[in-house]
């Protein structure tokens, strides 16, 4: 099957590991890259240069008119979407914008900053790409959460923002699974969690983790929630799933 | 024991119902009442107007300023916080705001407004009256999350915003919990949910629910939730409680 398959936040790390393996699997296919600032994107653009099946596309989940007008210009190149993923997500940034260790560092407007990609980003997209999905084949839709974003499964505390926005993101994912198990045209809705993978977006962070545990090269990571996204079927929709298909609390 | 009490978003309802509540079972006690507007708020201001354990304050939960004024404020009155119940909360405001019934109404300038006051305003009030907690006798901090922000328990879908910004202060005061269980002072903390209450938040919703839900009356659901707060110590820290002492899931 000629899949079309959306990556949104594909610039790098997970998400340009995603667009490469569902390259691999399906080379009928088409795969729509959307990240801010495509011609920054050395890589992606890199690849779809000599790769007509890759489309990079601009999208900036935290501007609505930006989620809008990506809608509209992949709809002129397509007339469905069968599987959509949500990678793009914040944990730091920059110097300003760090997870916090305790109460006394939580700010509002990095609460903001957070929740506005991690938590609100995901949704905008689904509403702006609905009538694609609802014409998709089997179409699933997935979004990054992370195990640190499970209420029952907190024994650390810390990092309250990012906690925080990925809780309110399963609450959000839940919720669209329920409104799109109904209808004659169903979307599978899941969260996944791909374990500690060797991003920019762990870089920080990995020295102070378990030493045992393990840590995921990108390729892989994809490649196993590529494996979660096939082994899974309408009746899981509105699950939270590991990188291993096994399910996480709430 | 001249409990000192706090609690915010006390002008009406589930708020100014605790005031009264906690005034009646602490005669020697002092209650600080927060709301955004104490001028506008004409039945507290008549309370604390012939009780002069009632004291009135400004504090508004989406404006850190205010947050930090509130609490220097009180601290120049009280040496210690024993209890502190975050009550203020949005689901509906005029006709611009109201919860989605599907994802074509999610907008993030509503999202925003939530947040801001249902999820981020309890985690910067804590964050600012901490030192007062600190100093308290078998000091308890309490918010009132809802039965909608359990994600497990999410079966009709809908109230995206609500429900998410729930989930979010769920998660925020699980981490505080584990944060504050720490050191030498502890200070518990839960989740409450007072069950269908008749005040203006529910008004517009009640006719649609079911007619054998039993809906409370402020004063009910104010000591409903007083005697659970009162039934537990610090090992139900990091809970999520119904107005019945039942356990809510994540």
């Amino acid at each position: 099957m000629d899949q079309r398959a959306l990556v949104q936040g594909a610039s790098r790390g997970i998400g340009l590991a995603f667009v490469k393996e569902l390259r691999r699997r399906n080379p009928d296919g088409t795969v729509f890259a959307t990240c801010r600032e495509p011609a920054a994107a050395a890589e992606l653009t890199g690849l779809a240069d000599s790769d007509t099946g890759i489309r990079p596309v601009q999208l900036d989940a935290t501007d609505d008119r930006s989620v809008r007008r990506a809608a509209e210009s992949i709809a002129a190149g397509t007339e469905r979407l069968d599987l959509l993923i949500n990678v793009a997500g914040l944990l730091h940034e920059g110097s300003h914008l760090r997870p916090e260790r305790r109460l006394s560092e939580v700010d509002r407007s990095a609460l903001q900053r957070v929740f506005d990609l991690n938590a609100f980003g995901p949704l905008l997209v689904a509403r702006h790409f609905e009538p694609l999905l609802r014409a998709g084949e089997q179409p699933r839709f997935a979004a990054l959460s992370a195990r640190v974003g499970s209420i029952g499964d907190n024994r650390l505390g810390g990092w309250y923002a990012y906690r925080m926005s990925k809780a309110a993101l399963n609450m959000g994912l839940r919720t669209l699974a329920i409104e799109w198990a109904r209808g004659s045209r169903r979307i599978t809705t899941i969260a996944l969690h791909p374990g500690t993978v060797a991003t920019d977006l762990s870089a920080p962070f990995r020295r102070n983790g378990d030493a045992r545990r393990t840590v995921f090269s990108p390729e892989t990571a994809a490649g196993q929630l590529l494996d979660v996204l096939d082994g899974i079927g309408p009746d899981d929709t509105g699950g939270f799933f590991a990188w291993d298909g096994a399910r996480i609390p709430w």
